[in-house]
This record gives C-alpha cells, structure tokens and sequence, in this order.
C-alpha cells in the first residue's frame, strides 16, 4: 500500500509505521489506536514534531503509561501521528510534517496540537487515538473535526512517557468517533466503569454562548436543548466573572512560563529550528516578568474557585468547546493570531482549574462544518461526563 | 567527482552545481569565483539561505549586478555559496544546509554570514567570492578564515539582484587569499585602477584594541608595527568615544529595526522554518521601540561625524577585525550571544559610517588562528585601502 492509501490524510509521522498488537483478550480487544508523536513507544524515537527534538536524546526504552494501558486492554496500535511542534500550537499546521488533512472540514486545518490524532480519527484510519491537551490540545480538534474528546481531570491519569509542556496544565486526553468506544477507552484509561448516571443540574455558560460566532452559538442550540432534556434542570450562569480574555491571559501567562522553563534548556543547547510563529511564542514566553507571574496564579485561583463554586458533586455546565469552526489552512500569522487568542478565551478554563471537559460532536454550522459542545464536570467526574456523552448519542 | 572532493568544507549550496564560463578575454579571465546564495543567478532561484525563502518566489531572470560584473570581466562562476539565514548571522553555523568547515581553523566557526563563500576562498576551491556585509557579514569570516575581505564605501557598489536586510548598512563585499588577486578583481568591481598609493597618516585605534583578547592584540602587534613603518606617521586616537557598545547598541538597534521591515511580510505571510536564535533574533527586532530606532539615527550621526573628522582625506584608521579568533562550532546560544555581541562592537562602524573597511590576512595567535587587522580610510578612498593591502603583502 502506498503511502497515500495507507494514510489518505497525512495522520502519520514520515517513515515505517509502527504496529504493536494489543494483549489478546483485554476489553479493548479488537480496536486500534494512534499515539500522538508525544508518547513513547518503546525502540523508537519520540519525535515531539520537530526534527531537532529526538537529537541527543536516547530512545524511548518504554511505553508510555497509557500507550502501555491501552495496549495491555488489547487495543493494537497502529503508528504515531503528527503534531504541532513540541505541542506549541492549536491549530495543527506543522511546517515540518505537514498538515493533516481535516476529513469533515476539507480546505480547513484539524486543530491542534493533536492535530494527526483527530484527523486519523475522524477519518477512520484508527479507532481511537491518544493526544495531550495543555491549551486546548484535545479539546479544539475534537470540535474542528467532528469528534468527541477528553480532557480528564487535571492529574488523573498517569503522564510517564509523555512529553511535556507546561506540567501544571499537561493532560493525556483520547478521541473517538462514537460514543460506545468512546466509553470503552475511557473506562481503561480513567480506570472505573463508565455507569449510566446523569448529572442533577446543567449551567449555560452565557458569557462562553456570548463570546462566539453567531453561527456557532445557532448550531449549538438544537444539542443545548437535548442535553438540558436530559439533565432537567437547566440554569444561565457566567463562567468567568473576572473575564473570560482575563482567564485566557492568566492561563496564558502560566502556560507560556513553564513551556518556557521545560524548552529553555533544549533551545540553549540545540538552536532548533522552528517555524517562525512556535519560535515568537517561546522568545516572547521567556520576557514575561515575575509579576504578571504571580498575578497569573492568584487569577488560577479564583478560577479555581469559581468552578468548584459553579459545580459542586453533581453539576456540569456546558459551553461552545471552539468560538468558530475550523479556520481555513494557510492563513497569515497575523489573520490566527487573534483567532489563537478567541480559542484561548474559550479552552483557558481546563488548564487553569484542572476540572475534566468532553467535547460532544453532533453539531454543524450552515457551511457544514462541525463545531463542539463541551461538558465540565467536578474534578473527578470524568466518567459522568462520559456517561452524559453516551446518553446524548442516544437521544440523537 | 563526489560531493566530498569536489567541496571538502562544504562551502555550497546542495544541488547541481551552478558554473557560467566568464567572457572571453576580460582583466579576470582565468579567475573563477562564487556568489553568496543572496546573489541572484538568472535561472535559478535564490536560496537565501532558509529553505522556505524561495517559496513563491520567481526565479532571478538576469544576474545580480556583481555577478554581471564578474562574468563580464571574464572571471568564471563555480557555484553559489551558503550563508547565515537570511544573512541574520555572523558566526556561519546554518541549521538547514550545514556550517562550513573553517580550512584555516578545523573545529572553529568560519564566520559569517558569508560563510561558503569565505571557506571556498580560503580552502582554494575558487580565486574569489562574492559576499555580503551588514554588520560584519564579508570582515568577520575575513578575520577568521585568514582571507583578504572588503566592506566598500556604503553605495558604492550597485546592490542589484543582491537579496537586501538593512539598507542602510547593506554592502556587497569580496574574498581573496592573496593580495594580487584582490586588487585585479577589486579593481572591476569598484571601477577604478588600483594605483600604488599611501595614506599620509595612520591611526590606532586604541579602544578597539583594549577591546579585544589580549591574544588577538599580541598577534597583531607585528602587523600593525609594519603597516606604521609603512604608511610613516602613526597616532593613537580613540575610535569611538562615546563608546564601542554604544555604536553597537545603535547600530544594532538599526539594523534589527530594518530587517524587521525587510522580513516582516514574508514571516507573516509563510511563517517559515528558522533556526530559533534566528527567530529571536526578529521577534526581539519587532519590539524596538521607535524612542530606541531615534536615538540610534543621531548616534549613528555622531559616528558619522568622528569618522570624517579621524580620517579627513588621507588618514587611515586600524583596528582589529574581529575581538577573538574563530570560536569552537557548536556552542551552545547563551555562550554564543556575548561573543556576538562583542563582535558587533568593533564591526558597528562599518553600518554606521560606511566608510570603507579592509581585514588583512596575516597574523595569527598562538593557537595557530587567524586573525585580521583591519585599516578604514575615507569614504570613496576603497581603492586606497586595496593599495595598502598590496603593499602590506610585499611587506610580510
């Protein structure tokens, strides 16, 4: 098979594609999955999507824990994807790699920096595909290409073998198509069974509804309405008081400060190349004074606390996962800058409080483009928000 | 003939080698050179020493006004050289094609950011080439490549076809091993006869010497007895008394601020690859505040002034080219970036005041390394200072 049957959407990372059959027997028996080129798979170089990162650095001895967990269940994995350099970006466009193609959005970027994760999902290359979400990582290409996806609990899952960014904000989150294998990763992963349970109370987040594209906000309101039939009690509520750019600029701050301190070493030594946009982003986070810091910290608190506030054991609210659909590909630094800083506005809520967020497919805006709509659940929810993920396929 | 015989320093751009026969007959015939990858070729596209440079680009339609001018003269093109990214460099290393070896210094940088075209020179795979100086591009890689190099008279030489960064200090510049070959082709290139001819006075510039490692000071100490002995009448003077970091620091300051102009378009638009000290280089120059890009313009007035009251019309100026031999290749950035910046110091006058500057090959320090002195003399004087350069190789 040549390479562009093999891999019609430019999923994979250049060179021979790794497969490594799961356990025989394991609840995932019978699936497939792709790792994000940020795990580790044992005998093989974790290339981080930058041709100067795998340089000097020893070669992967073990899998990464949820590469391992998964494969262990009984998935078979099946290659490694693309994705944005050192998981600088979320858009998904990697000048070195390539872009993959988004399968439900063509012409479109697939979001980022799970960028060949998504696009391998949606486009049925695999079943199932582990990515990171630091930023949004997870989240924005699962709403661009039409997916569902996790951002678990801050800390819940096990990140040995996984490539940092910002350690504070790093999660292992996963993909799928549909909502029945979704549930079967996800029990794996998080470890517990995935119980029909139904939250008590849903929040509409008015300023996140607020915030983005008409458009958007009209695609999503047929799934608004369905999720609120399920839950049965509904309430508007803000999400950020303080602003939602307020909490995309303090989780920016924090973010950008400790890519910083885990890429400065890397940099000083290797003078990696780069595409201009992921170098700007790094020259620009080591100027980023003590003070703004510190600020950015308290502002993670009373994030914190407005969450643990708005959701208590039972609650979740929802919210647009992206303020548009997926951009066109190519466009100038200048045109994304803002929509990178609209997304951020949106996505800032899971690095700084570390609560879990799903985004649900199902929604389309007139153009046909998918949009998501994201649950957050309390810290440790996840397997509720999976839950509310199965129930909503149902009602579809 | 292999790559490896046919360039053993790795002095030219990868791919079929370009060569155009020289016209018959003219003052260089029999000379062969090679043009810097900013030096348009007609047919061929112009790399510029960044892989995504060209992209987009139309390929040159007739040759740059140097390589015409060559060509017409009857020297023979053997190949286009590699150099800094986009000239943003002055060490030589290149992440994409390579860093030349120094024939001269194995295991050191051969400077930059015409690299290729001084190892070519220096390991003997071509008479002379054609360089670029901004901020020290043609005199660094002169001094530590052990060459004869010529900054010209800013605007003496027509930059067409010559790709730009700062056109305020942009020159186009020129190698050779030996002082004969110099004057034939500085001759063509600057359009007058190379007339023996001495300078009435010689200055010392004794803060650029203080400046530099005590190394480099004892190794040019002969040069510079001889150069006196030659010229007659010898007076120390202060250079630059507003200091050597402050020229730096404005220079600086306006050549950032140009290239910035140069290369903002292209960086939005393509969002190239770049090696990250590159990058920074360019995010850092956007940030320049216009109070700074003001400052810089009436210091570099100031500069101005002190040149034209130094060297009147028949006094010429020495300084050492470079403050230390060639460093070791591969040093990691924050070693690099102090080294750097001392360079800029003793190169800043040349953007500044565009007067005529000429490293003389010669001297070497204990180590073995090269080391250039350089002489400037009035602006307009270039022929001048090549007559020196004759007669200081009749000297040694």
């Amino acid at each position: 098979m040549n390479a562009e049957q093999d891999d019609p959407v430019g999923a994979f990372v250049a060179g021979p594609r790794i497969r490594i059959a799961g356990r025989d027997g394991g609840p995932l028996a019978g699936l497939s999955f792709a790792a994000k080129d940020l795990f580790d798979v044992a005998g093989t170089a974790t290339g981080g999507g930058n041709p100067d990162w795998p340089t000097g650095r020893p070669v992967a001895t073990r899998h990464a824990w949820a590469v391992q967990t998964l494969l262990d269940a009984g998935a078979t994995l099946v290659g490694k994807t693309i994705t944005d350099e050192v998981s600088l970006g979320i858009l998904g466009e990697n000048s070195f790699d390539g872009t993959p193609l988004n399968p439900r959005a063509p012409g479109r970027v697939p979001g980022g920096s799970s960028s060949g994760s998504a696009a391998a999902v949606a486009a049925g290359l695999c079943d199932t595909a582990l990515g990171t979400d630091t930023g949004g990582s997870v989240r924005v290409p699962s709403s661009f290409c039409g997916l569902h996806g996790i951002r678990p609990t801050h800390g819940c899952i096990n990140l040995a073998g996984m490539m940092a960014q910002a350690p504070t904000s790093d999660t292992t989150g996963w993909f799928a198509r549909d909502a029945g294998t979704f549930a079967r990763v996800s029990a794996v992963l998080l470890g517990e069974p995935i119980a029909a349970r139904r939250p008590r109370q849903l929040l509409v987040a008015t300023d996140a509804f607020g915030f983005v594209d008409p458009a958007v906000a009209d695609a999503l309101r047929p799934m608004v309405e369905r999720l609120g039939s399920l839950v049965g009690t509904v309430r508007e509520e803000l999400l950020a008081p303080q602003g939602l750019s307020v909490w995309a600029r303090a989780q920016r701050t924090l973010q950008s400060s400790e890519s910083w301190l885990t890429f400065q070493d890397w940099l000083d030594a290797s003078n990696p190349r780069m595409a201009f946009s992921v170098a700007r982003g790094l020259v620009q986070a080591s100027a980023i004074p003590e003070t703004d810091r510190v600020w950015a910290a308290l502002m993670r608190e009373e994030a914190r606390a407005r969450l643990r506030h708005l959701l208590g054991e039972d609650t979740i609210l929802c919210l647009p996962t992206t303020p548009f659909a997926a951009p066109e590909r190519g466009l100038p630094l200048s045109t994304l800058q803002p929509l990178r800083d609209r997304i951020t506005c949106l996505c800032a809520l899971g690095g700084l409080a570390g609560h879990p967020q799903v985004s649900l497919p199902g929604a389309t805006t007139r153009e046909g483009l998918p949009v998501g709509l994201s649950i957050v659940g309390p810290r440790g929810a996840d397997a509720l928000l999976i839950a509310v993920a199965t129930e909503m396929e149902r009602l579809t």
